[in-house]
């Protein structure tokens, strides 16, 4: 039995967490099919684990639970060792450390100003007040005025995919011929930004548009199928 | 008999170009002693290959001439594949160039302007009109105005170095318990910043001082020894 706590939104089918994406994708790399169990803002309590656990991704692997999506990510390449690997070894592993490194201080960061009013709309009304808050103290502003600066704020998350396009044009994915941990890593900004919004944040053309239309593609289209907010 | 081709400053000991200095440290890694042949700006006809190789670093490998760094480095892992891996598979070394892509977007095009005056007192009498010329059309300023902005602009190149550290928090190196080309490609900056000025980027206490500490001191601290300005 695989369970695998995700952020939900109002519909419990919306799913828009960049982190529980990264391990959805980890998971179909393996060959895994988990039992995926909705988790809302404000329900901390209700966590396998809690309070230690505090935050999703949380997977049970019969019984043994396994919390924050790098942590499982290294679980899954130890317990399914004989599956594809999500790393291709141990200087893969490094190497993959400093792209999520880099999605989780730069990519996402950068992304959730221009995401947050519209996220606003998928959090429960019994949790919107202390979501509010908390998002408005990160922000240093107003949902309301995040809004205001979302165009003028593309450009730069635009700019910050160089690396990413460095890489792309060298190879189809971010781990070369095949995916890797590192494009599940980047691409849950990605399916969160699609799973929230209509608002494209990639610009036509993008050589990261055509690897995101690869991600989206991968195993019989898993998060292309994903319901959309 | 392996050469390799480098930036040198009016002194010809005085080396420090980041992208030589990449390759200086994969050759170590690969237990490789080049005979090194100083090359200066304004050279661009006396490098073997020229007109078509127009940069440094050049290796010349018993005839065989490979030009540009991340090109040298994939010749070095194929051709001296008993050697100690610089990439570790090809999962390591699809990663490898995310991080060398940020190197070559982020890093190096932060730290420019911070170094670029310094650099000009390298620079031989001869080419230095157009190398200003170039670089001053780069910067979008004067060398002077550079300088000027030089300090108020650190704190955006430690800001940037934000997925180092989450590497660095989780292993020794980029590459994990042992140094890879990863390392060796963002040290090339770093190394860089050191041979051209006193001034140091990092603050104290800084991580990623003690990762540098660390890479100073590889190879019976080759860079460590190496001429500064």
């Amino acid at each position: 039995m695989l369970e695998l706590y995700e952020l939900a939104g109002i519909h419990p089918d919306h799913r828009f967490s960049p982190y529980c994406w990264r391990i959805r994708m980890a998971l179909a790399h393996k060959g895994l099919e988990p039992v995926t169990v909705p988790w809302h803002f404000g329900e901390a309590a209700l966590l396998p684990g809690a309070p230690r656990v505090a935050t999703v991704p949380v997977l049970v692997d019969d019984g043994q639970i396994v919390a924050d999506s790098s942590e499982i990510a290294v679980y899954l390449e130890t317990a399914y060792e004989n599956r594809p690997s999500l790393f291709g070894g141990p200087v893969g592993e490094a190497h993959a450390r400093f792209v999520i490194g880099w999605a989780d201080t730069v990519l996402q960061p950068q992304l959730f100003p221009i995401l947050a009013p519209d996220i606003a709309r998928f959090v429960r009304p019994e949790a919107l007040d202390a979501w509010r808050r908390t998002r408005e103290a990160r922000l240093g502003m107003t949902l309301e005025a995040a809004r205001a600066q979302r165009e003028a704020k593309l450009p730069g998350v635009r700019a910050a995919l160089a690396p990413m396009r460095r890489a792309l044009d060298a190879a189809p994915y971010l781990g070369g011929d095949e995916p890797s941990y590192a494009d599940y890593a980047v691409f849950g900004a990605f399916q969160w930004a699609r799973c929230v919004s209509d608002r494209d944040i990639l610009e036509e053309g993008d050589i990261v548009g055509d690897w995101r239309d690869r991600m989206l593609d991968l195993f019989d289209g898993l998060a292309r199928q994903a319901p959309t907010g």
